[in-house]
């Protein structure tokens, strides 16, 4: 089968991307890219799956300090276990909106909370856990799984380009190891093409078998200025196409060009309050930079037909938790990898 | 055409890497390993290319290191420009042997002086310093360009993995950015399947392109417990193959496996005095762990028919160098990149 844009209506931003991709792949025009520098980079939180009311990998991490706080109770009086024991979104939310605005004072109390969280554990047991996450957790109002609340437009975009001889990565902020095991099944985008933030991790070798554990501390922020370093260190390429819906997606989006090759930019533009969420908090910067620079704005409102794919939303259980795991197929009737 | 082994010889490290492709693409097999996970990683100094007198990496940074020699009078007197400035290779390659050995007092000012050396300058630029070198510069006593100084019995197994279902990559103590330029033509391994030590990288906007920049700092040195670290960093998985051939390479190896998998780990050993060099020092833990193990040792002399694949040594000008670039074809007779 074709892959083809059919959750994009026919506006500027379909238009904008078909006539990019006639324009590298037309093999003697004046745009041509040969295929191994077709590379394209999305982040993922807001522009690939939904991030509010939180990000997925926030109530990961919430579920895990709720169960630290469930043990301890001196964690319940110190943020960020207060936060999760009582279930206050607001103060962990606007720990990244004040992120985005330059002011990570609360983001170091979360990401001081993270580290402890998880750090000691092999990638091997993360990534277990991680898989138990997306076969049990839902999103707390959408009525969908969380591995169904990644844009139907987008995955579409990346098959499109799968067949245009392109390859695509993901670069986020959010963390690398929490994406790569759900990133193929949302995605069709392997481990191995998975960008993101870390923790540092430590090799421990004795009489049993060789481990990775991870580490108590933040190796680096996958955001702002080093994303396109961490592009650069994993890729060795520039990318012609990126996709980024806030702020820290600005320094990727600009490093994004080849000399003499078309590049196409793009901002995810949440004004969508009926099928997701309208907000422009965080993304102002952005929406500037994308209006002096001629980079494409997908309004989720007007540009795309759906925003998830079927199958339709799914009857949740109390707290927005799935009731059974058998009531969740592992096969999804929507293949996203082609 | 089928890739196959002609360069290696009928022996023990030949038979080991085909029981193990036999094993793990038999499709029924106990140990049949889907083709996602078949992961393999290769070290690059003195695995896949000649190490000695010196890395053409050292070489590289000495030409460097000269130049700058050339126009500040002062660095003569201090190391490292004070070796490449006279032509002092035993300071240098102390340097790394002593590292080797876990004394990194010299490689300290070593690094230093590379850090200096290449500081400030944009990828972009530093890309196109790397492929000056490969298109001008030859071995030191080898009489072949630096370009042809690759082993064909690697390549050609890289060859072979490909025809397996293998992703092989470049894990690497190297500088990842002097590998990338070159290795795509040696090896068929293309920029983001190259892992390696970095020096930092800054971004930075302006009225112009974006740009990345070296820092006069490394970001981190991919060697010992550094590598199984940088290779979950890139891919996600462990590998099941993992080719090396000194100590540094000791956690790759071991890290190199999956549970209820067959794996394969290798250590090429330098005992080819006539062809290339014969050497144990900076490998003796490395060699005692294989005996330990049951890990492969590849013999130079034994297990492989040639070193270096043709075209044969070319002639070359005074001081090692290429007469003139003109001779140096930019298309080889024999292309690896099957």
């Amino acid at each position: 089968m074709v892959a083809a844009l059919g959750s994009w209506t026919e506006g500027s931003a379909r238009g904008a991307i078909e006539e990019f991709l006639a324009r590298v792949t037309e093999p003697n025009g004046s745009g041509h890219v040969e295929p191994a520098a077709r590379v394209a980079v999305f982040d993922n939180d807001g522009t690939l799956w939904c991030e509010k009311p939180m990000q997925p990998q926030l109530d990961f991490t919430i579920q895990r300090l709720r169960e630290m706080a469930d043990h301890d109770v001196e964690l319940r009086t110190r943020q960020p276990w207060q936060a999760a024991h009582t279930g206050d979104l607001t103060w962990l939310n606007e720990a990244l909106i004040k992120h985005y605005r330059g002011d990570d004072s609360d983001l170091a109390v979360l990401m001081d909370g993270v580290t402890r969280a998880f750090g000691e554990i092999s990638v091997e047991e993360y990534q277990q856990r991680v898989s138990g996450f997306f076969r049990t957790s839902a999103h707390p109002s959408l009525a969908r799984p969380y591995r169904d609340c990644g844009y139907a437009p987008m995955a579409e975009l990346l098959r499109v380009l799968d067949e245009h001889g392109f390859t695509s990565y993901i670069a986020s902020g959010g963390d690398r190891d929490f994406m790569r095991p759900v990133a193929r099944t949302l995605y069709g985008v392997p481990p191995e093409r998975v960008i993101g933030s870390s923790l540092g991790l430590t090799y421990r070798a004795g009489a049993g078998r060789a481990e990775l554990l991870y580490e108590p501390t933040m190796d680096f922020f996958d955001d702002g200025p080093e994303k396109p370093v961490r592009i650069w260190s994993r890729i060795g390429r520039r990318p012609i196409l990126s996709v980024g819906n806030s702020n820290g997606d600005i320094p990727m989006l600009a490093f994004s060009e080849l000399p003499g090759a078309p590049a196409l930019r793009m901002l995810v533009r949440h004004d969508d309050a009926q099928r997701e969420f309208d907000y422009d908090a965080g993304a102002e910067e952005a929406l500037d930079h994308a209006d002096r620079n001629g980079w494409t704005v997908v309004s989720m409102r007007n540009d795309w037909t759906r925003v998830f794919a079927d199958p339709a939303a799914k009857l949740l259980g109390p707290m927005g938790r799935l009731p059974r795991e058998s009531d969740v197929s592992d096969n999804d009737s929507r293949d996203t990898c082609g």
